[in-house]
């Protein structure tokens, strides 16, 4: 037992690492508007999908009624172009009066009565990146002071319009403005993306003790490129990224675009795979009105929410990179489990990949696994040679546990995390486990 | 009557500069194993994939009773890695024993049975691409022979392996062995994908007299990425392409990859949309045993397929780029009609794109319209200002005809065809009515 205790100690011990609101020890999810909504503000020939209150009850609807809501999907975030262009006469931001006529304390109730939470977007700066009124370093009280009255439970700190020492300055006064209000509101920042996304300039450890997730590279794009670009960008940077993540403190690669119009159902399977693989801020923006229910069942997948939901919170890494274009990546759970996702970057045919789980340095053992999306299971030794088809642009996403009771966690050996990809490097493992 | 009785001339005059071989009035349409299958000869593991008799005996049947035939989906069409290693101790291309063994005569009268038609490889050199036996100039006619004994109907002749001067003698020369078997075997030339698709190098009009259809640029591939590269390079060419095309000899940007893993629904229905406009030959390569619903409502839209078969044969063109990134592309259609496809390269949201016929260089009047793909009607004036909705990577295609009867073709003033970017340049309009 020795080991398990060392790993609940240290879980235990690390939530004095994470912002200290007791917020978002799961990666957060729900549904954001920007992506699919933008800046549409054309109520009058564009009503059913200008950024409205209507806009946002109709998704609550959704999430209520369409089963989104039990699997953890509870925000429901308004982004850009909501508030007025001018701040009411007291200095405070005020929603436009056309668009939000009920204003933003009646929508939180709205959501609140349904067991969901409101989300809302402000830019540190003069403007937001949309053009509306900005929170300068003056009016970050004042603001946070409004969100609170307004009961909203989740604010994006948006960064257009600053510069570095603004945002060095106005990132952690908002975090003190927000708890100093005494409501719990979960805190996104889009600071590292304004920073280049990669230390020395972004102090991850600061960032964990300041925010509950931060976007870290640019905006997500409906398109399997864009997608691709953040893959990319997120697991070539993973040794500093990964060990940025835990209960409290994610990585934020962007929105789900799945149930929008670029991706293949392939890439849909792709994108929900490896954001659980990544420990990711799960928030859709997509239309839930109309979704088909191919996107539908796999954004409601239960096994790789589970994935995602992890209580370890540890983000997994890509393990391999197969000269033939497959991709495997890997992340360590509770329960002595893991996820496997071979991923393909053909765009041929499906790939027949031969492997076994001694080769993805798995302990000598035998192991249970389910495929998440097909739902087969099997049980492999470790020395079992197995071939996973994978088609162009997809993934076989495995929920990999060992079978009866193990003594000891598979990936720890002597006190330490292993893993694939780990042994070069251990010292770069989520603090978590050392 | 005047102009129309002059198109009607033009069309029968038209006919002498296509490949005498009455074949492929209308672009060809059907099946063709090479994107989605490639060159898979595993059958041992692979036993569905793999290339062999039962993978086309498989996609004839879904073609004669899943409602493709009848659609005009009539070719079954093998690509490379058929063949053995080794010609038989006559000099002929022989099938592979293991993969084929009930061989190709009898695999074509399985088609013929049915109602449909067989079509194999070959390459003009000394391999094909795959490695397997090529038809250098001396064996043209032994193979031309070879393949009207078995009975086939439809023949690519690809260019791996052999210089320009080989293909110089080596293409026409196959028209003529294919036309002295005096069996109607229709040809596809790869020969201008290998001197790059342009004049000087290519000379469209030989391989109107040679071919009838031909592949001017590189293959396709299952993703966006590579529809959208084919696409840009036909339209930036459309100038010299679609002067080329006309009944019997057609360009042909290759395969429909419609129903395989990387296309979205929304560039699934571009893809169609784009092909129609183009003229395009219709060859799927999916698996027919598994596609989706929405993939085959996509392929088999009639309205569609009515528009890429028009027995005109005039390849369209894009009339406009918006900096928006919504194109317009326009086909003139037999009985007054033409196409008319909206295409949205943004990858954010639906854009709503106002336009009217006037501004799309239609004349006075009034013009019926159907929208492909939902079926919608109406009736617009040209000078009505109207809105489409055009989502991501998507289209929005109208089939546009001028209610009761005109009394001229609408885009024939003066004997000469006027429409959407001609004015400019009416020269370089399709021959068929100069």
């Amino acid at each position: 037992m020795h080991f398990a205790v060392l790993v609940f100690a240290s879980v235990a011990t690390m939530t004095t690492f994470g912002l200290d609101n007791g917020l978002m020890r799961t990666p957060p999810m729900g549904w954001l508007a920007w992506e699919r909504y933008r800046c549409d503000i054309d109520c009058k020939n564009d009503p059913k999908n200008c950024i409205s209150e209507n806009l946002f009850i109709d998704m609550a609807d959704r999430l209520f009624e369409d089963g989104w809501k039990e699997l953890g999907y509870v925000y429901v975030n308004i982004d850009d172009c909501w508030s007025s262009m001018e701040r009411d006469k007291d200095g405070r931001l005020q929603p436009d009066p056309n668009r939000f006529p009920g204003g933003i304390r009646r929508l939180a109730r709205y959501m609140h009565d349904r067991g969901l939470k409101l989300g809302i977007y402000g830019d540190m700066g003069t403007h937001t990146c949309g053009g509306y009124p900005g929170t300068t370093l003056d009016k970050i009280e004042i603001d946070a002071q409004t969100f609170a009255d307004w009961e909203v439970d989740m604010f994006k700190f948006d960064g257009c319009y600053s510069n570095a020492v603004e945002q060095e300055l106005g990132y952690p006064l908002m975090s003190k403005a927000l708890n100093a209000t005494g409501r719990p509101i979960g805190y996104s920042c889009s600071w590292p993306a304004y920073q280049g996304g990669l230390p020395p300039k972004v102090n991850y450890t600061q960032l964990g003790q300041i925010c509950n997730l931060w976007r870290n590279y640019g905006d997500i794009q409906d398109s399997w490129n864009s997608v691709l670009s953040i893959v990319d960008w997120f697991f070539e940077n993973q040794d500093v990224l990964a060990t940025a993540a835990g209960p409290g403190r994610w990585n934020d690669p962007d929105m789900l675009v799945i149930g929008d119009f670029g991706l293949s159902m392939e890439q849909s399977r792709s994108q929900m795979a490896l954001w659980a693989i990544m420990a990711a801020p799960l928030f859709m923006s997509n239309d839930l009105r109309t979704i088909s229910s191919g996107a539908q069942s796999i954004l409601q997948n239960k096994m790789i929410i589970n994935i995602n939901q992890d209580p370890y919170g540890i983000q997994g890494r890509r393990i391999l990179k197969e000269k033939v274009g497959i991709e495997v990546f890997w992340r360590p759970l509770s329960n002595n489990a893991s996820a496997l996702v071979f991923f393909s970057r053909r765009t041929d045919m499906p790939y027949r990949y031969k492997t076994s789980l001694s080769k993805l340095n798995y302990t000598t053992g035998s192991y249970k696994f389910t495929d998440v999306y097909t739902g087969k299971t099997d049980v492999l030794k470790d020395s079992t040679e197995f071939v996973v088809s994978v088609n162009p642009t997809g993934v076989v996403m495995w929920y990999v546990s060992a079978p009866g009771k193990l003594k000891y966690h598979p990936f720890i050996r002597e006190g330490k995390l292993h893993g694939p990809a780990y042994d070069a490097e251990e010292n770069t493992f989520p603090r978590v486990f050392l």
